[in-house]
């Protein structure tokens, strides 16, 4: 059975690209699905689409909505979310998800660097596995599937 | 029937004290409750009880567990969940108890300055009040137990 | 034990005050509650208590979801909802708060004039008794609660 | 993964087949259900197959119920709910579904135009998006499939 | 903490006064439900209230209908569920209601004679207990409250 | 979407082979399950495989519970249940599972003839189509997946 | 709010006795579930009130669903279900209940020595606590409750 | 519809092997999961991936909580969960696993041998069938499947 795997948080680096081209290298089964990661897209979705806000709080309201269609589904779907903390912003939004994805009973799986380690305590102690880098995380994929381990 | 609120988030300056004390003097049956705000038990309190830690990962782990059981119950009875974003540090414990609650379908209501706005607007458009100051989220429960505004 | 009932619906004439009064006049053991009635304070508490806003949608946006904070726990601590709808008016909210009752599980009972039948015909159908007058009401609560019928 | 996607409410004009359509031409993987959209049959299919009934509240009772069938398993199944509200006619069925899909914190859709901006503000209140034309419902399937912004 | 017991099933002897009675005779904390025991009332509580029906099935749905709102509250509410079958009579309601109870995890006692044993399996095999008579339902309850077992 | 359908009850007439003959003539996307009727095997399936009980009570329990793990699975992942009463026996399994998927929220037709109509009152009361026919189930089923009713 | 907790697993020593005396003289309001711990009522409570099993199966098989009526009642309000592993046993009921408490999102505390730490990682990995002593649980539910820590 | 089975417990020796070879050659339509069965592999994961450990308390946890994931989303997505208890060994895991299963409602078959069996009677008490070897296993699930006994 296909594996479904939501990647949450961090949106400048190419992380997500190292997971999923891993994984098709190795083969393995993952259906993989997250947020939209154009970042000016993401912002503007809302009044694109449903018309201009002069007030930046309405502006960014109903993108957040919008955007929130696909991330839910996504979360409500997946057997496992991702949530990657980067090194710079806020990324509220991103411990948010985690907070939906442990509330929801899913399986969580964090990562970050070590700077972050103390400023993420409660965050790591919900999740199933915390790791800082992709390779873990293909690592861990191809383990729950198939029992495989890096050798 | 007293109504249950959850003030979880920033811990450094006396915003639960305020709405708690406004609340009692309008007579609102409000039962509060909130994560341990004393900053150092709050950090060692997995330590103190269960046995030192070398690694500071597992020190942190140890009591963000800890803080877990009590911090689950209260968001899991309380009927709206208040959570405030501080001026300073990441506080992405704050913005998962947000998830946490916005996934249990649980009224959120959120408090921080105009300078957190973008950041947080994930958050934000799954509250169903956004506020600036305690005097606030008071008129708010005053106004949800007998329907009387702010004159 | 207390039987909840929340009195959604129509608001511009006294029922739940014909209800609530026989209730107690019957000694009948019940806790009611409701939205806030006072059309005023409905409408314009979002922007009373968070702030104007120039645009007509996001002032019924900010007071719509205030009012949700009291709607849904009336309506999730209920073990039976009524739901009116008068002569005039849209409705729809009455209608919105039908369709959460039913799909939570929670027993129905809606009350309305027989020039509404046919477009009530989805509403009634989720309906456990659907009735015309206050004194109804109170009839089947005495039933639920004792198990007398009127004389 | 196949988007859900229910469309309720009005059944008078041809929006469900301007969505349908313009899905399909843009080559999106979505799978559309809703209700039975032949007026005369929606109303008389429970005595068709069930017996005629004399009085018209059973007439329309076995009817609603039958219909309700149908209804339940398209709204559970739908990862997307969207009402429209019409010019005209009391919708409470459309009301009631938009509730119902609220409570079972199914994303959800609300398109109507301006005249029912205040009517409708707690049905909105409870959606991600809220839309006046079939186009910017295909514009936001769009976008939650696969991050395009209409140009 | 009072534990709360469902008698559901047939109402044409005194069992559930011989169970109330010993209970409060044992001094324990039980708090007991059940459905309207009044056969006549029970019969035509819709009719009374909601008016005629010259048809004999809507007379009985309005009743049944009307019941349903004190069993399915007494039954969610209940910790065990009491399920008695007597010997005539169909009484499908009453496996009905064992039905519920088992699907809602809730504690099930079935109480029967010999003679229905092979016509109740099912209904059996979802149950906790399966006893003959009141006496043996008391000291169930005694055991679960206090751990005392019969002398 | 595939249409799931429990076909539950009376297992001595062929009305399960009416209905799947007819809605494979008609081809309707249904997919049908339903409890073993083999009476035979029903009643010995659990002695069969697990060894003789001298008991009967025993023999019945191990059949019945070995019968469940198929009813349930059945019955939860079905869209619609549809339960027939036969002219004899007891068949409280039937009731019970009748109880069963009203507790679960699916959609419930009961079939049976008119002399059973005021014994089976509450379970009509749960069910969105009371029935008399094979053909009938056919018309609703045809019905709900297409909107085309019978001429 | 009082704090309801749990005490599962070894029913040989006065560990019980341990924790609810010391809750006592802290004075924290915390109210106490638990199995019937008489060995002897606990293993004939079934057949005691239900009549005698020759076969030491169903002997045991009344008695642990009697006993299920109690445990279940118990996990399913408590706030923290506290898991003690003795020295002695198989100990699988306490593993059992501990797999219960968390499938149901409750809070888990584990007690046991250092000899069965490889042997219990899976049930440890579920708890949000982890010790070896009553006096632990007691200062764990001290610190849930008020936020002290020894000194 | 594929039946889905989740193969819990004993790692020692090849009963999965057996059920699963004999559904295939009986051409049964089971999909078949269970944890990783290289022992070494299981034990080590944890550090394997995400860094050694000191401790072998976290040794264990992170490799215990890495499994989690393939063991809860097995049992999750199963219809039927087997767990056998072998001869040796504390298999706390299984018994857990177990509790899992019953808590969430999933049919349960439980396998071991007699001298487990007053161990396990609270195990045994949540199953719908208790048996000895695989061949049972298999009886039972081609009986769920198609209605057909052992000759």
């Amino acid at each position: 059975m296909t594996l479904s795997v939501y990647l949450s948080g961090e949106i400048h680096t190419d992380w997500r690209d190292e997971i999923t081209t891993a994984c098709t290298e190795a083969g393995l089964d993952v259906a993989f699905s997250g947020p939209v990661t154009d970042h000016a897209a993401s912002d503007d979705c809302g009044v694109s689409i449903m018309g201009a806000e002069p007030n930046k709080f309405w502006h960014d309201h109903k993108g957040a909505k919008l955007n929130a269609i696909r991330t839910r589904r996504g979360i409500e779907q997946a057997d496992i979310v991702v949530v990657r903390f980067g090194e710079k912003y806020k990324q509220w939004n991103a411990a948010f998800d985690a907070g939906t994805a442990a509330a929801l009973g899913t399986s969580l799986i964090v990562m970050h660097g070590p700077e972050h380690q103390h400023a993420l305590k409660e965050v790591d102690a919900a999740a199933l596995a915390v790791v800082e880098t992709p390779q873990q995380v293909v690592q861990i994929l191809q383990y729950v599937l198939d029992g495989t381990l890096p050798t």
